[in-house]
Parts: structure tokens; C-alpha cells; sequence
């Protein structure tokens, strides 16, 4: 079983997507994160919906959560705002180093897939095709299904 | 709304379960980790999935994973071997602080349940009820489609 059998559809999101596209897409998508693209459709990283989080709360309330309860809805607008005035390329860190990130080739066998999943502490691992063009994404539930299976 | 009110009923694991019982939870849920639980049913913490897949694969692996490769069928079997030998205790790093796990009150707003989660980099949170026992979880995802919708 090669990785490629076990990828299955997954959302991808442009760079430069606005952030709001993105959190809906989560949303629909009931995913806990997004694959990242770039213009030439190549992967460029994993979004995880914390990053989405991070990005829209302020640094004071994630140190002292129950600040949130005095936030009125008014301030919550104004947050909300921000989601459709940056792109997704805003909210990452850093340029990716494609050597570590949570991709691999169609043909990684299932073992492979585990040990970059393991170091890369991703609940996901994006597979591309010899073009690294995105087929899918395996997760690691469905990991584990085949693994314990085999 | 009130975290009590986004809960959805999760799969809990207790400490002292062997870690294939709780990859088979995993896979079974399909779920991306699980909440795990002392003797007092109080949480502990979340157990990523990837955490299971690091303490099954060997570091010089992950280090390289086209080595994986070059794994016999045989040398698996003992990896899986490692899965019914060891419990869910032996695959957290150290005990953890209470203060620093992704767990809320039944009464956090949903500011205060994204607060946390992007405070802790997590694609979920459990919820408590006044007694510290598990009333579900709440998704990133889960989150986002009702922020997005307020």
C-alpha cells in the first residue's frame, strides 16, 4: 500500500486567499486545517485552524482567556474584520522549508507516511504526484485504520 | 452561547490503557487524538495521534524516512508489538499541568474556547462540567462555523 492509495481529497487554499475564505472553508470542510498552495499549485504548508485562531485573538486575551467574556460583540466585529483583511500568507510564520513539512511522494509507503507524520507532530500529511501537484492528503486516523489493519 | 453549548460527545482514553486500544479508538473515530482521563475520570490531557505514530516509529526513521522503505514485514510485526506492551501513560512526555491543557469550563464563551485553543495550538478543546468531568469536545472546525455565523 502506497501512499497514494490511502490519499483522499483534501481542501487546499491559495496564498492569497483572504483569511476568511479560509476559515469557512475549514468550517465546511469540518477539517481541523488546510493545505496551503501557491500559484503553481505546488503545496507551500499545512494551515492548522489554531493558526486561524491565533491570528484573530489578541496576545492578552489568549494569556488571560476569561478576558474574552468582557469582549462585546461590537469588539468582535472589529476581529472579525481583520479575517478579511489579510491573506493566508499573512498569518504564516515564515517561508516554509519544503524539507519540513508534512508532504509526501504518491509512492512513500504507509511506514514512510508514519515516521513523517511522527516528526513532523501532524495530524495530516499532504501527497503529491511527480509534478508535486496535490492529490490528497492522508490523515491520521485513516493512517492508524490501515496500519492496526495490516 | 456557552462552551456546554458547542460540546460534542468524544472519545476519552484512560491512562492506564494499552496505546493499540487507543489507536484503535483513533481509527475508529476517526479522530485526530483523544481526551484521556485519570482513574477519576478527570482529564488528564490530549493525546495527538502523531504522538502515538512517534512512539511507534524509531527516531533514526523519522530522522530519515525513506528507511522506512526498507522495512521487512517482520520488523513491523515488533512495532506493533510495542502497542499492547505500553499504555497511554508510558507515551506522554510528563505529567501534565493542569494550567496548560486545551480543557475548559462548561460556562467559557466561545471567545474564551478560541482564546485557549490558539493559546495551546490545538485543533480541539474538552469541556468540563463544575465536577472536572468530560461533557465533550469542541472542534476547531466546530468553532469556526459558529463564529463565522454570530
Amino acid at each position: 500500500m502506497r501512499a497514494r492509495d490511502l490519499a483522499k481529497p483534501f481542501a487546499t487554499v491559495s496564498l492569497e486567499a483572504d483569511v476568511l475564505t479560509a476559515a469557512r472553508l475549514m468550517a465546511a470542510e469540518g477539517a481541523p486545517g488546510l493545505i496551503v498552495c501557491g500559484a503553481d499549485e505546488r503545496p507551500y504548508t499545512v494551515l492548522p485552524g489554531s493558526q486561524v485562531l491565533n491570528f484573530l485573538i489578541p496576545r492578552y486575551v489568549q494569556d488571560q482567556p476569561a478576558l474574552a467574556r468582557a469582549f462585546s460583540e461590537r469588539a468582535w466585529d472589529d476581529l472579525r474584520d481583520r479575517l478579511v483583511s489579510h491573506t493566508v500568507r499573512d498569518l504564516l510564520p515564515r517561508p516554509a522549508d519544503i524539507d519540513e513539512l508534512p508532504i509526501v511522494d504518491q509512492d512513500a509507503t504507509t511506514l514512510e507516511v508514519a515516521a513523517v507524520m511522527a516528526r513532523m507532530h501532524s495530524p495530516l500529511v499532504a501527497v503529491v504526484d511527480g509534478h508535486d501537484r496535490v492529490l490528497g492528503a492522508i490523515t491520521v486516523s485513516r493512517l492508524l485504520t490501515h496500519l492496526l489493519a495490516s
